[in-house]
């Protein structure tokens, strides 16, 4: 019985998904759906990642969040389009959610939105936003067990971004493991080694992300 | 509608809960729900607590985990006995699945069971095991914030564990944030500071669980 409850909201989930991803591909808006455990890095991942591509690609954000506006905030000096969804509790977003909010950007003039989705590693995997792509993000001081252990994400994503490789030598993170576990679980999956912080290894990240985003003409 | 159905389950899940605490308490046995995002380090704090209490205390273990038993192959040389709940993809463990494997234990032989729930800062903090108490488990390198924007765990749990305290030099972590946070949400809750793989600040745990534990005669 449960399992028809959730079949019945996974197909409610699915139908608002498909009509949000035909909305996007006619107005040629690309949207990654960010997933991560709670301060893998996704913020500073889209810190960087204005920094770096905003002059030349138009980006929108949605920030979900179970409460507060925080991350929404640390954005807000790049003078981008964003929209905060608090879930209340809720623990991953959801279509429906997104749907909503696409009429409080101008999609005629936006190339990229990125969907900042709620700190968890389990629930979002499930739910399709109508987004272009999943980008997986995972960091280091995780653990190198996290894609054997919590595979279904890293089974859906496009990508895997591996962030805060500056603190590899302070941990017992062992990349070969991390590898190994990812790619029996994706093959082909690209892996992006960085750090968000410092900056390391970001260079392949927007060259690959720039390469995703249909420009507009 | 959607309200409705989860408290339906929650209501369920509510009446289980109960009845595993009743077990429990009649059999003198503490219940720790252990919870905390993915490679909080959870895992590493058993085994340490195995390692400083186990020839003081009677410890079993409830090892939830999406898919593989790889934490429980981990707990394996305490020589303890410890049981693995796969949710098959599930973000969270419920009542029912404790109840059903609550049988495997040897309670009268029973101080403490430890379970160690599904790395998740969500979803886990909604659903009564029937347990005596949550504990929230925390990393420094998740970031300063995760009061503040994940806060029904940290008002649902006894005491909060802040772990890897040997990164914090490596990154932004700020402690005088992290506890103003914290405060907002649970004024007078029990702070640890430590490092499970270093060893650091473990002896002020070690105290306060066993004091919790009632040691049966």
């Amino acid at each position: 019985m449960e399992i028809k409850i959730m079949k019945n909201i996974l197909d409610r989930n699915q139908d608002r998904a498909n009509e949000v991803r035909r909305i996007l591909t006619e107005k040629r808006v690309t949207m990654v759906n960010i997933i991560s455990s709670p301060g893998a890095g996704k913020t500073t991942l889209l810190e960087r990642t204005c920094d770096a591509l905003k002059a030349k690609i138009r980006i929108g954000v949605i920030e979900g969040d179970i409460t507060t506006d925080r991350d929404a905030r640390r954005l807000k000096k790049y003078n981008i389009p964003i929209v905060v969804i608090n879930t209340e509790g809720g623990c991953h977003l959801d279509s429906h959610s997104i749907s909503k909010v696409l009429d409080s950007f101008d999609l005629v003039n936006l190339d990229v939105i990125f969907v900042e989705n709620i700190g968890n590693l389990v629930c979002p995997s499930h739910f399709d936003l109508g987004e272009s792509f999943k980008l997986a993000v995972v960091s280091t001081t995780e653990g190198d067990d996290k894609p054997g252990k919590y595979p279904m994400l890293f089974r859906e994503a496009k990508a895997v971004l591996l962030n805060k490789t500056d603190l590899i030598p302070y941990t017992n993170f062992n990349f070969k493991n991390f590898k190994t576990d990812l790619e029996k679980i994706n093959s082909l999956i690209p892996l992006f080694s960085v750090s968000c912080t410092k900056g390391d290894g970001l260079g392949e990240w927007y060259k690959w992300i720039s390469d995703q985003i249909r420009i507009s003409e």
